[in-house]
């Protein structure tokens, strides 16, 4: 199957029960999508001096930065790996009272529908690497595992605060795609809510359930659409693919929340991770990138959701969105994901 | 109000069901935000030919399109004032069979909970001038209406084929909006299925009206987010702005679908939309932005439908969308709509 000359394709998904146009004949091969080249930097004497003095990230200016929540290993010096910091412009007050019986707090106006509520939650930043040059895929896979299961013990910290229902950890990698650092990080937020993509989410997730019996990320069709496999996890491109080249990391085992993630586990993890982000940046010309760990809501058992599987979305920003994206909440890609899946397969990995 | 030390809150409304977080301490002072400057253009001896060689969409160069569906005034040569045109490459086809008794047309596979659609649909352009120096708020108020006249007749039009379920109409002005071509034009697209937003936005308006009796749009609540009036429209800042000065303009009549507007109501909102469009360049430094016209589904009628009403919305593009808007769905607008509403109220427009 190529994409010439095929007709548009209106598709939904059980996962997201998200609407997507596959519209081939618009565009380009599927293979010449590539990242605009960025423009050259100015030329330095020292590209990469490490630190870097102006960025607070690098190792040896932690002092540049908002409070450190921890870091791992736990008791390293300069000789850190990774540091868990606050955000110094977090987007919720952890100083926000929260109280369940102060009206104030949540406060929905049934004249006009207007629900408030105070702005609570943690901001978090997770700084991947002491070393300004280093990107998450240039770290081993046992490095990449260490952020991981910092994003883990965070969580794992999280829950321990009632009012926090959901948490999204996320990774914005180059400027378009909202970085405003280049030293290598992502972020976690804690919310006091669950976000409408999640709770959207884990109503379709839960309806496929209730219809078939099965959870639909254990039972997904992978024909045509596996990129890679590891012991534990697989990558694919989703049934309805709401960007060119989205990918999603999924377990092989039932699992519905993130945090539940151990040691080995993480490395495995790790492993294909690394494999994914280096695919995509050779193949699309290092692409600025997002990538979401979808998770279930904290305050909920595992054993209480045999519906909901967790996985990572990795979304590399090749298109820009629009009116039509903005008002309709429908994709238009023009890559239709077995033909983005058959790329990525075969793209091999200089040694 | 003003936003310095203000905590961060969340908002949902009742029209959109939508969560934002407004964090105005992330941020710069509301009235300092502007559009980045735009890259010099090249110098050129004529910098504005009429028409443009290049643009297929100037008067002159109407052979370089895609078929014409209609112009304004009809029997109009080259002197025409809006023409719809088919899209050169649409995301949906006109070609593709619909056969209600097709089960290869609609296909929802049990197993995988995978639905599949044939791409069904139209996507028509809309120039607004022939010239390819003037955009939409250079217009005359009544010159505007003629555009808003060609939506609603093109609808028209649309409303006759059975399949179709829902007509997006939207605007994308710039290239980070997602424009293609400079010359001043919209699209209308023209879908088989009642895309996500709408529903949610249906649903949403509909639980309002069963639970107050009323319309939310009708009943909405403007102190202090009210912008601009006109003799059947207001212009505000929505309670749960998702995006820095984003704006609604709302028939101050209830009517739930766009196609209903008369010719004096659209002279009416041709003024008010050159007004805020102005407000919007003058205050935030002629921004990209987008427009898009959130109407009800084409296949019911407006007596059926006595909670859903039509507006347009505005969204000037300040921001970058990263991976926690894309992962959760809910915005951080780091501009509180009552200071918005407060701005662009007060921005004078020079005569």
């Amino acid at each position: 199957m190529t994409s010439a000359n095929r007709n548009p394709e209106i598709r939904k998904d059980a996962v997201n029960n998200r609407t997507v146009i596959l519209s081939p004949a618009r565009s380009r091969r599927p293979s010449d999508f590539k990242s605009k080249p960025k423009p050259e930097p100015e030329p330095e004497t020292n590209p990469n001096p490490h630190p870097n003095p102006t960025c607070p990230f690098c190792a040896g200016n932690e002092h540049q930065c908002a409070p450190e929540i921890f870091r791992s290993p736990e008791y390293s010096t300069s000789d850190w790996k990774v540091r868990v910091i606050e955000n110094l412009y977090p987007a919720l007050s952890r100083d926000v009272e929260v109280k369940s019986d102060d009206v104030d707090y949540r406060h929905a106006d049934v004249v006009s529908g207007e629900v408030r509520l105070g702005g609570f939650g943690f901001h978090d930043v997770v700084i991947e690497s002491p070393v300004h040059s280093v990107h998450l895929p240039d770290l081993a896979p046992d490095g990449i595992a260490g952020v991981l299961l910092a994003y883990k013990k965070r969580i794992e910290q999280l829950c321990g605060i009632a009012s926090i229902s959901y948490v999204q950890v996320f990774k914005n990698h180059g400027a378009s795609a909202g970085a405003s650092m280049s030293h290598s990080h992502s972020q976690i937020l804690a919310l006091p809510v669950i976000p409408p993509t999640a709770s959207t989410r884990l109503n379709s997730m839960k309806e496929y359930h209730n219809q078939t019996g099965k959870c639909v990320l254990c039972n997904i069709n992978t024909k045509e659409l596996l990129i890679d496999e590891s012991n534990h996890f697989i990558s694919i491109s989703p049934f309805a693919s709401t960007f060119p080249f989205e990918t999603w990391i999924v377990p092989r085992y039932h699992s519905s929340h993130f945090h539940e993630l151990g040691e080995d586990k993480a490395i495995d993890l790790g492993g294909l991770l690394k494999l994914t982000l280096q695919k995509l940046s050779i193949q699309l010309n290092d692409p600025p990138y997002n990538y979401m760990i979808h998770t279930s809501p904290l305050q909920v058992t595992s054993s209480q959701l045999p519906y909901a599987h967790w996985y990572i979305q990795i979304v590399p920003q090749l298109s820009t969105i629009g009116g039509f994206e903005m008002g309709t909440g429908c994709y238009i890609n023009p890559v239709v994901p077995e033909d983005a899946a058959k790329i990525l397969r075969e793209v091999k990995i200089p040694t």
